[in-house]
């Protein structure tokens, strides 16, 4: 596809509207126009549930992650630990851990990562929320389940500090090889801190 | 980002919904999802976009380009020329051309190739209404503009074979070294043309 731009004022509103989402280019942007256009049904759906997801979906008030209930089914759910509670970046972190399902604890979304670099500092993240969690709900291990990128690890430390004196156990994933992952292609960053924290066979 | 289901059906619906068009997978529908449940003016207007382009939008009933009147501003404009017409395979063709802005003729959307593999056969293209409006318009030079792939020759053959006999000049689009494109990179098969083609210096 090409540079130009359509006849149609209505073609090209939507080619820019579909352009400025994440991850798009004006290339991509015009295919799924195109797509669209030739396909009123498909079209119609899509629109209803944009709509749909804007009303229904917000984000629970004492864990953020995304849901259509407030608090989440997850911190509500009985069967779900409040002594163990795990720290991440994002609501769609929480995604890997519910399909592995192995996780019976409970969740906090900071929302992001401290990043002195981006302007996104302490008072722009819920840390507050966080520590009144901690004390209210009895949490006895915080698992920090953040990038291993240096706004993880800033972030991880500024945890460390707020937290600090509660005697509770704070631990964080692990890094390493990935499991079946080569060898050959582990980055050196990787194998250096899998080599750190290498186990006894 | 991850594998796993957002706890919220309609989030879940809208991610299914926006991998389901062109070019999006799971991941980057999610990444999308995200962005339109915290931006509700841009999601609207998304929306509507959608909308209004599906009411709005058409084909022209001459040539095939997308348009919102029929027929389309192309086929009507006076400063347009019937006699020369530049046949392309999808309606987003014709934008390079006029973004080029140097054609000063009339376009035919076929809204395919042929393709054997494909199922798309000659009674599956509008050959009868090209061959019809080359005739009425008074036509005199075609020019094909259609991929240098096996359904582009193919087509462009069966355009030859259908257009003869009417004495008109049937033209093609140069193949060869795109402009400014590096020699070492040029693939075999467009170097071959492009020496078969080479011009007097």
């Amino acid at each position: 596809m090409q540079g130009g731009e359509f006849q149609s004022p209505a073609l090209e509103r939507l080619v820019r509207n579909l352009q400025a989402l994440p991850g798009l280019g004006r290339k991509s942007a015009t295919r799924i126009a195109l797509h669209l256009i030739g396909r009123e049904t498909a079209a119609a759906e899509l629109v209803a549930s944009v709509s749909d997801a804007l009303v229904q979906v917000g984000s629970c008030g004492r864990c953020g992650a995304l849901t259509e209930v407030d608090p989440c089914p997850i911190c509500t759910s009985p069967a779900r630990e409040a002594a163990q509670l795990c720290i991440v970046a994002s609501p769609v972190d929480i995604l890997p851990f519910e399909k592995a399902a192995f996780f019976r604890g409970r969740y906090f979304v900071l929302g992001g990562l401290l990043s002195p670099l981006d302007g996104v500092r302490a008072e722009d993240l819920p840390f507050a929320r966080l520590a009144e969690r901690v004390d209210t709900d009895g949490v006895r291990e915080v698992v920090l389940a953040l990038d291993a990128s240096v706004e993880g690890e800033t972030t991880a430390l500024y945890v460390q500090r707020l937290l600090a004196g509660r005697g509770l156990r704070l631990t964080r994933l692990a890094t390493g090889i990935p499991v079946g992952g080569a060898l050959a292609y582990t980055d050196e960053a990787t194998l250096h801190r899998a080599f750190a924290h290498r186990l006894d066979f």
